[in-house]
């Protein structure tokens, strides 16, 4: 499947350094470390340098603490998403001796991280923006997503549209920013009000953050998906990793 | 049921001026019409002087005319609301010759009325904001039902939030009316942006206008209904009738 | 962004009592206080008299305490919504010493309150309706948050559909209000049944009173959009904070 | 299946009149016909005297013919229900020249009828309320099919939750019938209304009469599911057919 | 409102035994009365023999208590429905003295019930079918339900559409009865089987017994109120009580 | 990717035979024809001998007709599901001289084809059952899918839960079948019966027959997934294809 | 109901043997114990020799044990499904005492199993696909069903499509299966590729694994139901089970 | 605004050679021009070198004449989106002579565009994946989109899921761009599979392609919300415009 890998099997085929049967098998040796219960990509971590990201719902400590283990035995950093505090506690004493002092548990952002977060890099910086002091832990999710992976964050919070001369006071941080990620629960309105006041791609992340026929965020996601400000593009309910994530691969430079 | 109207009923009766059968059918003579296929209520109107608002989809041309004939000999005036051209125009020469001249189809609200809009009175303006030209089918209809039932109204279109110059611009004009209506489809963020800038009363109405995941309005009436800014209550989806109707309410002089 | 502030501005720049970098930096001083994870707007309540309302829900009692202290040292009255009862008990006393003694928690509409309300004023008084006992919270958070933006509140408890004597007997009392709150669970028909009785504007508040297909208030707040009684305006479910919010504005004299 | 028949059956075989063979083949001779692409059940309508309902919705007038003639030869009657004005009157020449003449299409209710009704019967009237004049097709196809099932049948037209005299007006005509029928369209409050008002059983029709947040009907779908008036059923969507047959089941004298 | 009270009225005004103000004075004595959080029909009882019904979830122990008590004092029997256990229990010792005895807790139903069931009376049984042992709540819900309103009823258990033999075993039971009731989770397909094999009205009951895609229930709403078979009618999800009390209507003499 | 395919080729390479640079190319030639708008797979075709399936729909004649010829000229049979018969006609003559007399469309299940069915075998047969005769467009589509891959198939019209004896009736012919497609619209209970029934595996169908809360099929949709009965397994609404596909791929015999 | 019991009956009818009355009687006996609550279908699993499955959600552990034994004693298997932990170790004590030492409760896929499993039988294998760790829960109950009912069962774990390698890499192995379940939660992707890539059938079970826009599940339905690789059939959310027995049914010899 | 002409503005106040109400009235000269139903922003055009992008839906052949008109004039380039072929050709002669040349209609993204495309700049180019022909209306609206605005484009179709090899033999070219915008309907799984290949940030456009329940694409737009490979970010359904503006903005250069 990785061309330049092909070529050179098949060259040392051609030269008669290797069998095709050899050549079969090393091409089914997977580029993956299978652990009974899970399939860890070790080769994607060592081409592109970034974390492997592990979703941590639904998942034991035991099985984050195995997983996580071996990513870093790898030579890689995991970041467990969406683990909970009791769990994200368990889950360290697991890890293999000469591992754990390489965890540690991100409360804000529900991370557990083991290993160094990626040099600091990118075009620019990125800004992310919270509509309410009650979404910063989603907009935490997203700036520290972010920021392991090797981006400059600003974070900028309680910016809502029912007082606008918040949103304009911000607008210079903004338009200095490679990209924005806005987070915004309720009605959603932000990222088509900060979209039509700067240049730069803006990422919406609806919260969950509402009552009623907010419907857990999918008033603001149907909001965001209708912006009439084009150029806004949208993420799932509360993901904010998911944000940080689309907004780092933006911000890299093509020669990474 | 009309408290008056029954002590009048009991002084007439204990005086013996009316026999307590002849009360009786009295009260049973009811304050509407029948005319078989409807009932209209020439009461409602003779104590509110508001001319009678007939729901006009899903009745025939024949229908509406005979009901909009009884309205207007009764000295009312009647608004029929959700009338195509084809209908409307049909339903003029459907009229008694007495009453056809009275009668006029106004395409852009869809309105057939028959008889004269109620005389200006009422506390302040009544603003009608829509947020695109898109929109102005059903910002007419507010307007124009507002307009009917004898307000000073003023609109204002084509004023989106991703180019908020254009909503700043008009602020003073929002401020200074009695009520505002605010329309707009797409994602809804207006009428939080509007009643963040303003201290008066806002009326959203949420349009079909948009695509995809805006399911016919959807969308925008979610994002109306989770406002951060208070004040907001919303109609119905293209409900521009009710927005103006509402606004009249409130618009009101309590002497009336 | 305030005209009167921008005028003076440029008239003390034009008279060269202020220079053109000093009248930068004032405009960009702007009328809110940023304490990190909050930006607070003090410059619309002193503006407005009316208290700052903040939504409680998904803050912490450390961070209500901290917003709720600034607002009320700024000489102002703050609102926090949608409080339990822990959470209000604990954060009452991480507030100031000089803060503290003008803090209260009400458990009925769920508020934290520092400082007083709004002295009575208003064209007249607002009627709040609760269909059912269950829907008691709901009207509760209407009444209050009336009640503290200085308006007369005329509470009605249990005045179901299904018993037609019950709303016919509050008519008149519903009539003489200047804008009637209706707050209804289950079917939500009282608004429409209200509103036919009556001339004034009528708010509808959906409660998630119900079980089964009412789906959490989705059959009430369906019914209300879709009222065949026009006049009635809706916001979100359980919202009676909105509802009061909107009567009041509804009811303020012009000159406020 | 039938144990009348079996006994029967099984007496004969015991008394040595029917062969095992022959009892096993008359229990094959399943009581339908089988036209190909329908299976008609004769039997049914041998043993209840009811006509036979074809829904006619997406079968071609062709189709139908065949079934309606096959029924009408068996000595039976049929119903077509939700058939449009031009399939009807295509149908109806391509019948058997013996079958035409007792053929009829009726437009508001959209039945092809071949034969007659059945002869009045029932414990009491059935009364069909419907709430407003465009509502009136479905209440049409109630009140017809009611009357076909061989019931007597009241109509009440335009009788809206807005108005409260209108249905005050009707309470004691409601109060006489056995059963109840209460069609309406919007925020479908009626069933409620007139179920508080009297003592007997009320079957709720809701239609799609509406627009926006209606959604076809669902509004009111759910409004009448919630109704806090106990004693009010439901039926589908505008399934004016499926209400009149459950009426006419409840009318029905055990006898029968 | 009543006719025949308001006729007695005006025979005393008439004949001089009752002054018109005494008379509206009169009138105004709703025929309910009001306990501040709650308003009490008695007159509705008095008038039908029939037990009040309160709907018991988010009431609180001391709130369902007075209101029993009140209903029980005025000779009426106080049926409280969707109570849990913790909730009943902690009512029945805050009623009053010579209440208390009357009072009694039924856990199946979630029923607190003060006083007596009405005495036997209605056309014949009421059966109530279940189609899983999981229905079991709901389906005695309406059981007890018919049974306190006076009615015979015959419960059947565990009739799946998975085993037609176990729905064919009972179908002379049923049959047999005046009206059937069908308690149905999962796909709701056992009304229209039901239905198809008697000739008896079926009220169908969805609950919320499935998981997945059944919705919470919805998945057995639709099913039941888009049925093939003609004569079922529906009521909410998990409402066995309104089942319960409709087939109670429908099985009531017409002289009661 | 084709193992086979792969070790040939490095034998190849090993020997000498071919040049490394030849392989990487031969690779590159991928086993589909590119036309520009469409990418075509004939190695599959060839692989499996099934005929390659084109989903009609949003396609012009005149991409249909390009599409199918080039499937054709390559050795293997089209089908275009979804054509309907303007479109269909329409194609036929835009095909290649050569190819259009091996093209025809068949008008029930909409279906453009060229060249021939696979040769029958398969283990059994598979029976489609039919709920009403509404239903037979999709039931059709099902059974010639079925037929043109090389399937014997059984086709039962008109058997509806609300009539048992017809299903009862029919179950040795089913129980005889391989594997059992049922299609059925409204409430979707058939396939439950039938798995009820018999001891082979039920795929149900569900479609868009109905009206109102049928809401286009997600009704029979949900009712299909939740079927009490296991064993059932589920297509998209209306996909009859899908279906007829599925229900081949079980009755396949595993040496081919 | 089963034709050949009923030609032995007419038979012995027939000679005497067996009078009409005890024939009737006869064929009342049904082939199902009442145990009161439950109905218990021995017949079928006598017939077939699977095991009997009971739905464990809402029920007793009481109920559970009752109907369990019910159906060991008759010889037979017993599986109850969706037991939790507590509930399951509280239903064996209660086990009568020659049932309880054949009882075992599996925390995996929440099974009580009173009984052996089947013998192994089937045509192949029935390969079980997980896409995530968080899926495992669901994939073993479909895994432990397969085996209980006499299947060869590979389970094959951790298999994700934004990781294509990890799909191919076992493509062989899905292939020699009879049929695949594939079970994924999040966007749902997982059956369509596996699909794509091998000639068997796949049954797709979507989970509710995910969080925001996946709705508990519906969005993995959603994409599986429009999957555009045919041959894919879809089973409820979260529903291992029922793929389990359906992939069972599949692999069935038919001389079974 | 403005902040550099609003110093400016200030410092012409400053040296007196502007009057305090000069500056108020020449900041009211907002940077927009009204004519009338529609407010132009041809400030918004000059300073970002970019179209003016119009909604073509719900406005008149007329209204959409006078708005491009206008913005031509001003010196910009007009893209009127979702303009139908018949209303496209009636607009363009009602332009004004001088303009009309300038104007053409594109049919296949259903483009009315006056004026000439953006100069080719950017950092790289945009690829833009159909996953089938019949989602290349919106593929194509994406693409000449990110054309118009000045990037290079390259355009790839017909890459399905159920076909693999189709996505691995374009996976350099994917690679190769700058972002690339994945058009899809059905289940809409394309984009999770092409982000998991390269390491471009993926912008997901989910289709209305597919029928039953792809619900008019929410099957697909639910899938790309979810998807398990982070970095996919989404638009609306349908929005390829958005996608193609959205991708124009990643691509941008700074210096811009």
């Amino acid at each position: 499947v990785d061309p330049k890998r092909l070529r050179d099997l098949l060259d040392r085929v051609s030269r008669g350094e290797t069998s095709p049967e050899q050549a079969i098998e090393s091409l089914a040796t997977l580029p993956f470390e299978d652990i009974g219960f899970a399939k860890i990509d070790h080769h994607r971590q060592l081409r592109t340098g970034a974390p492997e990201i592990v979703y941590g719902e639904g998942k034991t400590a035991e099985q984050i603490a195995r997983i996580a283990e071996r990513i870093h035995l790898a030579g890689n950093t995991a970041i467990v998403t969406r683990v909970d505090r009791e769990k994200g506690e368990a889950a360290i004493p697991m890890l293999a001796p000469q591992v754990e002092p390489h965890a540690r548990y991100e409360a804000k952002p529900r991370f557990l991280i083991v290993g160094r977060a990626m040099p600091k890099s990118g075009r620019g910086t990125i800004a992310v923006v919270a509509a309410g002091t009650s979404d910063r832990g989603v907009s935490e999710e997203a700036a520290r997503t972010a920021e392991l992976l090797g981006n400059e964050v600003e974070r900028i919070d309680d910016v809502g549209v029912a007082g606008l001369q918040r949103v304009l006071s911000v607008r210079d941080q903004l338009e200095a920013a490679e990209v924005v990620i806005v987070v915004a629960g309720m009605e959603g309105a932000l990222p088509s009000v900060v979209r039509g006041l700067i240049t730069r791609p803006v990422i919406a992340v609806p919260t969950s953050v509402g009552f009623g026929a907010s419907f857990g965020g999918i008033a603001a996601l149907l909001a965001m998906l209708n912006s009439c400000a084009p150029g806004v593009t949208v993420v799932n309910i509360d993901n904010g990793f998911g944000a940080g994530y689309a907004a780092a691969l933006m911000n890299r430079r093509r020669e990474q």
